[in-house]
């Protein structure tokens, strides 16, 4: 393959352009920043765990000097309500320090977040300004030891007390407590607390409250609260989480954030929403930024790692070809195929993430009033699913990169070691990834029903007792007819055995559709025959986790289509077109055997898909360095000995 | 799947004494050493870097007090010549702390190994000893900065100067450093150091010498040597690694260590191997006892973290059942699919090391005289391949526990933190993985022959030209007219849908015998067609390093199904048999495209497979609890708050 003549250039500005997207001023503005000097983090290694976190402050601060943090809020606070931007800059903090990224996704995204979406006008007011210049440093108080996942089952209590007009908020017990709270343990003077708000002893679900933590300049929790350190993690120790506990602590009516439910003077509970069940889930919805900016923060590290990868298997050389000379490691077609499928996936879920940051953006930005209910909903399964397929494709990705980089991938200073300790809990925060995608599955079942019910499991066995699993069995009866068919993609003429993008799309669609309307039979058929419901549920989970998968597999893959045939530069829509089958054709091999076993290919077109990648990768390979450096990570901000673009000297 | 009722309880003892093996009293020798408060660990995350690697000295010595540090080396120096206990016990050093067990592997294997092996009786006599009593710390100091995986190309020279019969070793540049070199940075005082051996003028390969570093109680390098520390690593922070640079340092004739070649005083060079290429991977081969090493440590961490993960899922509860009742995440299928495969793989891999280590010990100890050369040419791809797959297993089984643990999992008290990072390595140290995949495969397809040629992938290329492909194309193509055959397992009788042991072993041993088959008459047609050798070998590369894998996947179920077989306690060997049983069922699942594409099994089998799989996993989750418990790794040793048995108070 070192025979293969280098192809014609690749424009990697217009590359970059694409990947940037609408908000490339944006992410060039942080890649300045980061670049800066005062940002190096080669020594945090060796910092002990405050000082690190005191680092971290003092970056956020540096972040919060530029403006650019109140850029999500809403204009009449003094921000530009353009989220789509705000993510944009997120997605380029996280090519540098993770416990930076986290921090400012902490203080600007999840405490001001839960203000900007779940407060009135008079509290953003009032904090919006003091969080986004980092003033008032606060915490996102939802995860409890007892439950994460699993937030319908919070045990906080926010008790109304209508003599003082008070709410009185309550740890009952340890499992109760508040726990990896980002800002507690060290920074954070006030919280957003979710709690069940308990009103005339009836309780209306899970609300938040604004409570305060500490007084400035003041390291000592405030009475009635306790805070403790989560203590050594591992990784991201620069984010000082904590755990909290309250007992009998008060605050004012007016600190509950009341956009979906108030209580007035006299004690009287309401909401715009009736249903609990619904109430809760619009609320949570309105979250859901977190999950989009996780999602792109992943794809953000996969980049890094294979920056760092792809420059290193061009740079080592080993054993020698039959002149003598040493080849390069990336010459090997088993080290193309460690990286280059990889870096096709990075690709394409940058495009599903601007899709899915753009969805958002415009539900945010909807006028008052407009009913933004529906696709909100659409969304939601949208933003989980991508989180949690980006989230495990960075953590595969890191490993493949930092394996492929021998032992020099095992040095501190070529980058791996904070990648993969720092990114190693994306998988499971923001919601664990077999969770969500277990969310993504209910949602494919009920269709975006009105009736939202709750994220228990049983809560989906719930549904076979209902009518919507006999339409989904109905809508896609007419596919079942087609297992029969042996390959459903004949060869056409003139094909030489490649697989057209419509055949790539036509696959990745019939899998999902299949394996929804076969879980939803498996789901009936167990409770017609009258087994128990969590056996049933247990039972069809994998079934339905496939199925979750396979919904995101589709959209990544219809995004980064999409996005190919939109592209007006002839040579970078060529780039992207052959990334976009790469892509696309690994996911079919990763799957080929449920293809294989449902007759929608037969062996011999399996192999050949096979053979379509090894080929793929071979055409990429001499424009491997190009596709890296169109990532735009600037050598300062890598921070990866290896993996500089610019070097003087020997690097080895 | 909580309605299960509880099977009968297992004799964890039992179990225990078949997971043991011969060496059991030295493994529990060693369980109990490491359970002394002296071994504790908790601390060392804070740390510097020299505190830790002085306290893993300090730690080493006591165990070099024991004297079990000499049970490899032979009687005439003290030791018992028992390199399966040695390895059983580093094995079990393995469960504590893992900087630990590579100085314990660096002291007392590599550095003594190279003596043991490449030595003479005075030598060994000279040496040994204080090597055992850690008397006189030491180096291995093979891999260049330059070269890593291949040896052959090693630059540094040992040039003989018969005026004063002593060697000067130099280092040519800086790609001929020695990197990686544990103790060398802080603690080795002497190191085998392994160069291009020139004599007259003439080069005779790669040989192994012994030179001084520094003088006791002097940290300084002596003349003519320049030592480097290697720096901060992503983990094993506990390990001096160093690099060095020679400079004309001049040692005596005698320092060669001269099995396998030697110079006279009169300054002509022996050797009883005639053939360069054969003479170094004779003498590479005796050096396969770090390898074997490795791979026993692997699995030792699989079970370290599937111990917390089992545990810790049994403990959480999450999700209401309809009773009301959290459920324990372990009750779920999906975790159980998580966790419970790759616990019987942990098994399996457990097995297969025996057989190994049995080979390799049986060598060893070998009369003189008696011919090993052709067992010792099966144990080597054995060792390779076994390695390679068990480190692999070990960081996705980690990975996995991980995430099964959600945030608790993240915490550093957890255990997960220093088992990634310090295991992380493991893919890559002591041969690359791939490279030695690769090594396997070239070993299939010449049939272990008499020339071993080299490792350069060119050189597998070049078997091209010579006739053992058509040996094996001949050999296997009886095998070709099956591929016709839609399911070669029809249902049998009675069968329900199982999958006999007998099926198991055909499916993975025909896997085997295809992929070998084929990549050779791949690798013949490309060069029949007059391609580049290189761009065919890099075309089959993925190809070949396939049917390695598949190789080991053979042996390592031929292993475990043996080891049923010889069980005499029946419960013992019923759960062995299930456990055997998924992690058959397991490898042909995940396997099953390749069945499917080449007409092995029918689409119907293959799903059947996947059911097994989770039949299996259910009927093993109520023996979860035992089945870690049988790894009988102490408490004190795991080290994990979630993963402790005995848990005072509340585990959350």
């Amino acid at each position: 393959m070192s025979t293969e003549p280098a192809s014609a250039a690749l424009d990697v500005a217009a590359l970059r352009r694409a990947l940037d997207g609408d908000h490339h001023v944006v992410r060039d503005r942080v890649r300045e920043l980061l670049s800066d000097p005062c940002f190096d983090r080669s020594d945090v290694g060796s910092l002990d765990r405050d000082a690190y976190r005191d680092r971290v402050l003092d970056w956020t601060r540096r972040v919060a000097a530029t403006g650019e943090t109140m850029r999500g809020y809403p204009e009449e606070v003094g921000g530009r309500h353009d989220v789509a931007g705000f993510i944009a800059g997120f997605e380029t903090f996280a090519f540098g320090d993770l416990s930076l990224l986290v921090k400012i996704g902490v203080q600007f995204g999840l405490w001001g977040g839960a203000i900007q979406q779940l407060g009135n006008a008079e509290q953003r007011l009032a904090y919006l300004p003091r969080v986004g210049s980092l003033e008032l440093p606060g915490c996102f108080a939802m995860t409890e030891r007892g439950h994460g996942s699993d937030v319908q089952a919070l045990r906080t209590t926010a008790t109304y007390d209508p003599v003082g007009a008070e709410f009185v908020i309550d740890t009952p017990d340890d499992q109760a407590s508040k726990d990896w709270i980002g800002n507690a343990a060290r920074h954070g003077r006030e919280a957003v607390v979710f709690a069940q708000l308990v009103v005339g002893g009836e309780s209306h679900g899970v609300h938040a409250l604004l409570v305060p933590l500490r007084d400035e300049g003041d390291d000592r929790a405030l009475p009635g609260i306790r805070i403790e350190d989560c203590g050594d993690k591992l990784g991201l120790q620069g984010v000082d989480n904590g755990r909290l506990w309250f007992d009998g602590v008060r605050v004012p009516r007016t600190a509950l954030l009341d956009r979906f439910g108030s209580v007035d003077e006299a004690g009287v509970y309401s909401s715009p929403i009736e249903s609990p069940g619904r109430r809760f889930f619009t609320m949570l919805g309105t979250l859901v930024q977190g999950r989009v900016s996780v999602g792109g923060a992943a794809v953000s590290a996969s980049k890094s790692a294979l920056t760092i990868a792809i420059r290193h298997g061009l740079d080592r050389r080993q054993f020698e070809d039959p002149d003598g000379t040493e080849v390069p490691v990336m010459d090997y077609l088993a080290h193309q195929r460690r990286l280059l499928p990889l870096l096709a996936t990075s690709y394409a879920l940058s495009f599903a993430q601007h899709d899915t940051v753009d969805a958002l953006d415009a539900i945010i930005r909807a006028p008052e009033g407009e009913d933004v209910e529906e696709r909100r909903r659409e969304l939601e399964p949208r933003a989980a699913g991508l989180k949690a397929v980006a989230t495990w494709h960075a953590t595969e990705t890191i490993q493949e990169c930092r394996e492929a980089c021998g032992g020099a991938g095992y040095l501190r200073d070529a980058g791996f070691a904070a990648l993969k300790a720092d990114t190693d809990v994306f998988t499971t925060f923001e919601g664990d990834n077999t969770v969500l995608l277990q969310l993504v599955g209910k949602t494919l079942l009920t269709g975006f029903r009105d009736d939202f019910g709750n994220l228990s499991p049983l809560g989906t066995a719930g549904f076979v007792a209902g009518q919507v699993l006999d339409v989904i069995v109905e809508r896609t009866a007419v596919r079942q007819v087609l297992g029969a068919i042996s390959d459903v993609l004949p060869r056409r003429d003139g094909d030489e055995g490649g697989l057209e993008r419509a055949d790539q799309l036509e696959l990745v669609r019939e899998r999902e559709e299949h394996l929804v309307s076969r879980v939803a039979q498996r789901l009936r058929a167990g409770i017609k025959d009258g087994r128990d419901p969590f056996e049933v549920f247990s039972y069809c989970q994998p079934h339905l986790l496939a199925a979750a998968r396979s919904h995101v597999d589709r959209f990544v893959l219809e995004s980064f289509a999409a996005r190919v045939e939109r592209e007006e530069d002839a040579g970078t829509k060529a780039i992207l077109d052959r990334l976009c089958d790469l892509h696309a054709l690994r996911t079919i091999e990763r799957e080929r055997a449920w293809y294989l076993e449902h007759g929608r290919i037969s062996g011999g077109r399996s192999k050949e898909v096979t053979r379509l990648v090894d080929r793929r990768c071979h055409e990429l390979r001499p424009h491997a360095a190009d596709l890296v450096d169109a990532f735009g990570i600037p050598d300062a901000v890598l921070a990866s000995r290896i993996g500089a673009k610019d070097v003087t000297g020997d690097r080895w």
